[in-house]
């Protein structure tokens, strides 16, 4: 009995009715245990690996906005989504969008997509399983003639390895500075914007306001190594983490090494090192999933036998938890103020970038998970430790993503890998979850 | 009684009988209380200053090794050597060496000396106070119609900031590897001693062999901050710590800052700064004078969303006491090794440079604290954390160094100060040391 009720419950949140051949319109007998849909997993692997050559290089992937390799790669992504029936345009910031009718014109469309865009030497999968992904959910629909309620767009968002400039732009929070701004490619996002086909002059055309979309949704890798540890197949993202970045300045004395004794020293580095290893104490000593990186240090003069007199290093602070990420803000500079006076060096410490964390709507979630267990996939709710278009989409719509493993949680890396079947189970998972939302929402 | 017998003892070893007019020969009155004998102090500073135009930059003082700026300093330093009577002679490694005969032929020449070349962006004091110093002492004695036994020889070394080339030169340890190496100025030293005047070729005519000298005496400035901390006018140097080079390679695992838990990380970083505040802590730990320093650290990737997959550091280790370098060379390894397994990275720890101790001769760093004593200057024993040339001289003949203070122990930078009256008493100190040597040794 117990083991009927889940499933009932699981059904009643999740299961989605076999709509082949339903007429447009029809209303969807609720409770009834219907077989999940599929995509064309085959298709949608066989998009990637022929997308693997496009910008191949020695040393990884590089597809970085506006290069020659990332329009080949914008190229490849209208044919597909063309072959779909898409009718692909590309917006004024130079985001892709294709379209599906829906039946009823009174609702708002519901919105999925990822990117094709590159780190430096990263690899084939960390957006492209995203946006081939949501195209393939759009064919098969088409294809398996499921008419839904609510329009369906498909976007591939551009320049989101770039500081997610897209999406940015389609919430209209992108300012003339970082029009101005050098990208990977060495061209300005101003100039790029136009390469891809944007105008940069009729900016705010591309935007969406708060209340424009039913809902967004995004398949992405998870570029961490929490779902293979777990051996589980889907994440349910809970939201993207809020992002923090220091700078910080140590200033102590540079002196010879060899005629300063030990207790007459302002040694930077020292200060450096006690500062390095209170901030991983202090952080590790919180419960939860606050990650705080020291992945930069520039160390003056940086000579063998000279005590340095100065070093900057970054901090990079994360946690899905708003309240998290202002309280280590305040114990870091509590934590630089007492070494500083322990090691007669002096703390400058200046915050360089600062992202809100984007919390996940609990029904698009709902959805997910419902999906997810209609198809008899292992998942666990978990955050998103990197930044994706979703977090800017969280903005004005009912935003959740979903993620399928990394193999060895590598990622921005030509190691980068997810298997084929996950790719698929995660295209399973999108499509259902679009089914369940046009069937839900208004 | 008690002074007095303080006073009689202290004249025992130090006091110096007034030679002026003594006929050549003459014997000394032993014991007797005689005044000590000074240097022109006013024409000594005046030397230092007008050395100060040569080589200077808006950024400090560069003569280094082989440059112009070095020519120029030792075209100044001969004229010096000639002024003084010196009759300057340039060996085959480079050095300058003066003469005076002494009155005894049989007796081995007591040598002083030091160098007049500049680290990059250096001061004008490290080095040309005891070059300058030592020929202003031979000066003296001539004017003063000082007569010794032993002949008195003045050298002034070549590239000391390069390595104390030409002092290795004179004892014989310089390798054909050492000669292909590239100084500060651009040129490798084979071709360096061949500017300054001497002839590789022939570099073995520059050597002397062990038990060829005296005794080798060197007046230079502290470079560090104990004098004057202390408020001391004189070091009585009891020798030149041993220095030990390591470079640490700590390689762990890079990963993204933001998709990776804390508890699954390899961070070289975080390995790199337990290592530096352990290594700190170690060193602190054990009463006595041992330095150990890391004054460069290279991270990879060094950017500020990655985890560091790995580390270079180096660390400067140095102490008086031989055992002690050995006994902190293996607790450093021992403490990677710790370090290594709590952050699942690895340390390899490679030797680099290794200079053993070299220890100041109790006769004449007993000279040297007779004639401070009496000139009435406060002192104390104290050991070298620089190199100097005296560390290669003391593997062939007894030697000992003559310390003044450094302003604020700054050294090594355009900051580098030693007053004019420190100077003197330094070249005072000197010149009754070498006329206690001259009576005393054989």
């Amino acid at each position: 009995m117990k083991r009927r009720t889940f499933l009932q419950s699981s059904a009643a949140l999740a299961a989605v009715p076999l709509l082949r051949n339903t007429p447009p319109g029809a209303t969807l007998a609720l409770g009834a245990s219907h077989a999940p849909l599929r995509v064309n997993g085959a298709r949608l692997n066989g998009w990637l690996a022929k997308f693997d050559s496009v910008g191949r290089t020695p040393t990884g992937i590089n597809r970085v906005a506006y290069s020659d390799a990332d329009l080949a790669g914008r190229a490849f992504t209208l044919d597909l989504f063309r072959e779909a029936g898409l009718n692909p345009r590309i917006d004024t910031a130079g985001n892709i969008l294709g379209r599906l009718d829906g039946t009823d014109r009174s609702l708002k469309p519901i919105l999925i997509g990822s990117h094709v865009d590159s780190v430096t030497d990263g690899g084939n999968f960390d957006g492209p399983v995203g946006s081939f992904g949501a195209i393939e959910v759009a064919r098969s629909l088409r294809e398996q003639n499921v008419r839904l309620r609510h329009p369906l767009e498909v976007v591939v968002w551009t320049n989101e390895e770039g500081g997610t400039v897209g999406s940015r732009s389609a919430i209209g929070h992108i300012t003339p500075a970082d029009l101005d701004k050098v990208a990977r490619s060495g061209k300005t996002i101003r100039e790029g914007i136009g390469i891809v086909g944007g105008n940069v002059a009729k900016l705010s055309e591309a935007e969406r306001k708060k209340g424009d979309l039913a809902c967004y949704m995004e398949l992405h890798i998870e570029q961490g190594g929490l779902l293979e540890k777990a051996g589980l197949q889907i994440g349910v993202v809970e939201g993207i983490v809020g992002l923090r970045w220091f700078e910080v300045t140590i200033t102590g004395f540079a002196n010879h090494a060899g005629t300063t004794p030990m207790d007459q020293r302002q040694d930077a580095m020292l200060a450096a090192a006690k500062f390095a290893v209170a901030v991983n104490e202090a952080v590790r000593s919180v419960p939860g999933r606050t990650v705080a990186t020291i992945g930069r240090m520039v160390v003056s003069p940086n000579t063998t036998n000279v005590i340095p007199g100065q070093v900057v290093l970054t901090v990079d602070l994360r946690d899905l938890d708003a309240a998290k990420i202002t309280h280590f803000t305040d114990r870091f500079a509590q934590i630089g103020q007492e070494i500083g006076t322990a090691t007669k060096t002096t703390f400058d410490i200046k915050q360089s970038v600062d992202t809100a964390p984007a919390i996940s709507d609990p029904q698009v979630m709902a959805w997910i998970d419902g999906a997810a267990a209609s198809l008899g996939f292992t998942r666990q709710r978990m955050p998103s430790g990197a930044g994706h278009d979703a977090q800017e989409m969280s903005r004005i719509a009912p935003m959740a993503m979903i993620f399928v493993p990394s193999v060895g949680g590598i990622s921005h890396s030509p190691k980068e890998f997810t298997k084929p079947e996950d790719v698929v189970n995660g295209a399973d998972v999108l499509l259902n979850t679009v089914i369940s939302a046009d069937r839900a929402s208004t």
